[in-house]
């Protein structure tokens, strides 16, 4: 009998879940809306459960929106634990899943999950190491693969929330993060593009104002992820970056801005192969997840 | 017979080397002007060879300025690369050393190999990963472990080249970096202070607005490295950070910048604890390098 894995993506507005063995075998999915913790676990939970072939579930993947308490050591390993989000702080998110379906849990963050998927389940990704993932979306996050392993520490990545270059002579927008003002996800997530120019970004046509400036950020942000972590590939996702040429802007402007410093091939010649789209679309996160449920029983 | 170690902690401005056991066991040291590749590999080397008991040495760790290639499957592996300093560019510091000595050779970045020291060396910080060491002095340069490991990628760590905010009204100075001018080196190397206020940094009195503008530029650096990475400590150290009330000064400002985002005890409450000056002073590059030496032959 085969084994399958399940993988959940519990994202703010949405737990995207998933049974399956890859990104070509998945034999079950469902999308259940984020509203209370109860209602959402509960609905998630049912969904493994209740599946035909849930006997043969192995393990399960978690990845979360956060900040999560990744550390095994901690009493609240497993949380989400200082969320914005009304209800959700404090959120027992994989012992509640644990304990439900009595399996294995891998748990990580969302991005971290997604940059594990795009890592596992593509084959020229595969021994690319250090490995990052970034989504510009609704908000903007980075997730990372270092020496074998996602990054976890004090917590995990925050470099959406890295301080970058502002100039308010020519963009005189405060920035909406409630932290920060203007760090990175402040001046270039999808909110910041909506109370910027009064319009989502999905509706922002090519040629508007609007892109110029969201693809330097985008750039200031890629060159530091390049000076910080020197990865091997940088797999750009989200929904914001789905807008037509703006992977391509963003490659001009990272060389531009990198301007020599680091002499490698790649970065000098092939910077479409070095910052791409995710292969695996809108799935990485929740195909990531079951990545880490298949690993977890396989370690 | 017991067995010893060398190490070099390769600079610009000079080569540190010394052989040994431990910080509190180190037989002979010296320091060489770094000159020409030739003359100065060469003496470096004839330190170790005539050395009394050089057939005792069981390996050489060598922490290097750079930027380097870290690549074991390079074929430049273990060079100096793209340096602007004069002559020092393609020299194979590690083919070079390892011939004439016919030992082992450790070989990462000067940054890297002090992150190592400061790890291996003291008890404290042994089972904090991700590990950071921060380097503010002539230069600016990051040495980070993660994950059991340094980090290598494309080609290593370069965060002394972090784009961070610059407010040109309040500091008109346009950066000294010949690559990014206003980048963190750019603007709060030891280079730049000097450019900027006319006098070498160990000269500027504690009242100076030059220390106010450094401090938080700092603080801005380590905000990011914050958020990139999570480290568990980070290790400030290097000739400018050593003025007096810098490293309060720098923790108080994270601390403000930060804005309690990430809720960890730590940042919260023992930032004292968190960002340290280096236990090793300014030997943390060349015992790393020793350290470096000694997990090499027992790996």
């Amino acid at each position: 009998m085969k084994r399958l894995y399940g993988g959940i993506e519990a994202g703010g507005t949405k737990f995207v879940c998933m049974i399956g063995t890859g990104p070509d075998a998945i034999l079950d999915e469902t999308r259940i809306p984020t509203t209370l913790p109860d209602e959402t676990i509960q609905q998630a939970v049912a969904f493994f459960a209740s599946h035909a072939r849930h006997g043969q579930l192995a393990s399960i993947g978690i990845g979360s929106f956060g900040p999560v308490d990744l550390n095994p050591a901690s009493p609240t390993y497993g949380y989400i634990t200082t969320t914005p989000k009304p209800q959700w702080s404090q959120v027992d998110l994989l012992g509640r899943v644990q304990a439900a379906l009595k399996l294995p849990v891998a748990f990580d963050t969302d991005v971290n999950a997604a940059a594990f998927g795009e890592h596992y389940w593509i084959s020229n990704n595969r021994l690319l190491d250090p490995f990052v993932y970034v989504t510009v979306g609704t908000g903007v996050g980075v997730g990372v693969l270092a020496n074998g392993r996602p990054l976890h520490g004090l917590v995990h990545t925050e470099a959406g929330h890295l301080a970058i270059p502002h100039n308010r002579q020519k963009d005189p927008f405060p920035g909406i993060c409630p932290y920060h003002g203007d760090c990175l996800e402040g001046l270039a997530s999808g909110v910041a593009m909506r109370a910027r120019w009064k319009h989502a970004a999905e509706t922002l046509p090519g040629g508007h104002p609007g892109w110029e400036l969201e693809t330097e950020y985008i750039a200031l942000a890629l060159i530091n992820l390049i000076y910080a972590y020197s990865p091997l590939r940088i797999v750009l996702g989200g929904g914001v970056a789905q807008h037509a040429g703006l992977h391509a802007a963003v490659r001009y402007k990272v060389q531009q801005g990198l301007n020599g410093y680091i002499q490698s091939p790649i970065l000098l010649n092939d910077m479409d192969k070095y910052i791409v789209p995710p292969s695996l679309g809108n799935r990485s996160g929740v195909l990531g997840a079951i990545a880490m449920a298949i690993a977890l029983v396989k370690s």
